[in-house]
């Protein structure tokens, strides 16, 4: 969705980055930060960061509601947090073992998230998840993995989105329900009988490019039903909602708790860290499963999440994000009313999706989120977004006045 | 080994924080830096760390010859890489997207790496061996990969020293060679032939607890020709010893060149970066493959990554330890002759292993390493070591006064 100004001149030094990176990365950049993948004027490259607000490297300020894509939780450059890692880092950060915070941060896991007697620290949500999987392998002398059409939990060959690279066998044990459906989890649990390691779902259905949906109260308890009664593993794949929804679990919501989890993400506001947490019953079983990284003991990173998990539970994170999340969702619901243009909001409040009515190819989606970036708002028309702890009414209410300019953008295109 | 005060007494404050850690982490730790699998009197817990010195959480001082096993290049809290992390995070670090500097360091690594027409960039050593794989498969259409027999690629399902939790499917494509075995690996070619995606080999010969073993040249020559004649990749897993062996890839000490390799460890100095490398053949496969984590784009570790080269390259890193690491060689066979104990010294200098001639179980290592660390110098019995840039004549002369109370320890056992 151009206007007047072409992204290029609007971008230049954006353009410049880009076309130095088209050399030396294969298309630009890996990954879901890709802006190729994004509308019109999107920035690829970004200058700084502070709060809920990013500059980008054309000197362009926007009210953020990606949040890295969830790890920013606080907001950038959060005091406490960012005085706990110089502090820890003024001693030391990656040794030849861990530093004392370690295990403050082990009890703090543990003591917040009713489901967990330990954990363990990694990097990715996909070490997490992947831990997960062979964690329960490992602990039922099992090999089938239930996993839900279309969820994420990853990007290694057992569950990426993309088949490239993948062979038949990297998933000759994966098999597939789809997220709500009690019959197809329970038909799928037929088929993997004696055979069945696992469940592993993600906190609410967050599948790129379709309407979010929170789990049902009665598919989460049918999944733990069929673990309890197979034997097998409920893992929550809590990587991306984790510590936004409840600090206990996502699934605490629902009354449902895991015997396996997985976080990464905001567990240290942006730092490089990972969890798994786990039940008593699966604690051996760690033991036995060889999982490790050169930097999993590094000392910084869990000095910023313990410092990030006393101030959510201080400040109650979960409930300042859901506040400022629906006073977002009522505002675009009004100001779409007005424009008369039809929007589909879903997702929890803190993790919000706008999608428009009808929108074939995302036509209208990526007219609004440019038109609104140029006013000042980073939205996403296809991916949830992230509530932080650094919005305040005032930040929602002037992201409010760019999702003005974009709705009116839409209407024009009637 | 334990001397006349017991361990226990001795490191207090860490028993403290085992029993503590014990309740909330199977095991007490994950990984290779579990503590369980050193030598009595070694600490788990380490309160601060500088240059190529460590103190453990009771206040002990060590030279230090593990450096995080392989992160710390240029030792602790480099002032220059330290900046170099200060200034980025004062801009921003977790962003939507990544900061100017990642295009620096991409031009830089492929500036230094002579095979390297592009880079990715992830978290851990794992991340780039898998994406490694990954790829080869992709770019190739096929899927068998040769493995040398014992080494260690990584900690998940595919390549994990440990069996719990892998199905047999995880491996269905992985093949065996022997290192340095020319006639092996050309059987193993010849088994997949037509199928052959790759053959990964790690820069020397590293397994834990035998004597090491520099590539003997025709072995990676035919490696080589071997892969061109086939159309496989030819993977360098060069996460252990990148950067230290020769800034351009450990394999340039050969005169033999990857299509694909893997970094990770020293590439920034101990904050939290790996990535591959790759040659202008591989470049449209990696756009097919999906490979991303929430914290990849990531800026302090590049900008630490971009710095730690930098340094490396303006005072030949390399070169600097192999020289340290030729002073204790050559010490460590002086003191040991003149203790009538007879060792094996192996591998690169920069990469020592000191082995002890008919030591069954590691009783005379165990108890050379005890010994010398009471005496302030920090060594490992089975795993290859690590010279930093920090490690100075005084400093590699201190380590040697320990190292002759560790061979009187062994001489009083003889």
């Amino acid at each position: 969705m151009d206007d007047t100004a072409s992204p290029t001149q609007r971008n230049h030094r954006d353009a410049a980055l880009r076309d130095r990176a088209r050399q030396v990365i294969p298309g630009g950049l890996w990954g879901h930060l890709n802006a190729a993948n994004l509308p019109a004027g999107y920035p690829q490259y970004f200058a700084r960061a502070e709060g809920c607000r990013l500059w980008d490297v054309d000197g362009r300020e926007v009210v953020d509601f990606m949040c890295a894509w969830g790890p920013v939780v606080l907001g950038h450059h959060h005091p406490a947090v960012e005085e706990a890692a110089r502090r820890q880092a003024a001693l030391g950060d990656c040794m030849n073992g861990p530093a004392p915070v370690l295990v403050d941060l082990a009890e703090m896991l543990v003591a917040t998230i009713p489901h967990a007697a330990w954990c363990l620290l990694e990097k990715n949500g996909t070490d997490a998840t992947t831990a997960c999987v062979t964690i329960a392998r490992a602990g039922t002398g099992r090999r089938k993995v239930l996993v839900a059409r279309g969820s994420y939990h990853g990007a290694v060959p057992w569950c990426s989105p993309s088949l490239a690279g993948v062979t038949a066998e990297d998933r000759a044990h994966i098999a597939y329900y789809d997220y709500n459906d009690v019959a197809s989890a329970q038909a799928a649990a037929e088929q993997a009988k004696g055979d069945l390691a696992a469940i592993i779902v993600t906190a609410f259905r967050h599948d790129m490019a379709r309407a979010l949906e929170l789990p049902d109260p009665a598919f989460a308890q049918a999944l733990r039903d069929i673990c309890d009664r197979e034997g097998a593993a409920l893992i929550l794949d809590d990587v991306r909602a984790g510590f936004r929804l409840d600090l206990g679990g996502s699934w605490e919501t629902v009354g449902v708790r895991p015997d396996l989890a997985a976080y990464s993400k905001a567990i240290a506001n942006g730092h490089a860290l990972a969890a798994v947490t786990g039940a008593e019953r699966f604690r051996e079983a760690v033991t036995k499963v060889y999982t490790t990284g050169s930097f999993w003991c590094a000392a910084v990173p869990m000095a910023a999440a313990l410092a990030t998990l006393q101030e959510l539970h201080r400040i109650d994170g979960p409930a300042r994000m859901r506040a400022m999340g629906e006073r977002l969702r009522k505002g675009l619901d009004a100001l779409s009313a007005r424009h008369g243009v039809t929007i589909r909001q879903s997702g929890p409040a803190q993790m919000p999706l706008v999608l428009f009515e009808g929108d074939e190819g995302f036509r209208l989606g990526n007219a609004f989120c440019s038109a609104a970036l140029e006013a000042g708002a980073y939205f996403h028309p296809r991916h949830n977004m992230f509530l932080s702890c650094a919005h305040t009414e005032a930040d929602i209410d002037r992201a409010l006045q760019a999702a003005d300019a974009g709705f009116a953008a839409v209407a024009r295109l009637g």
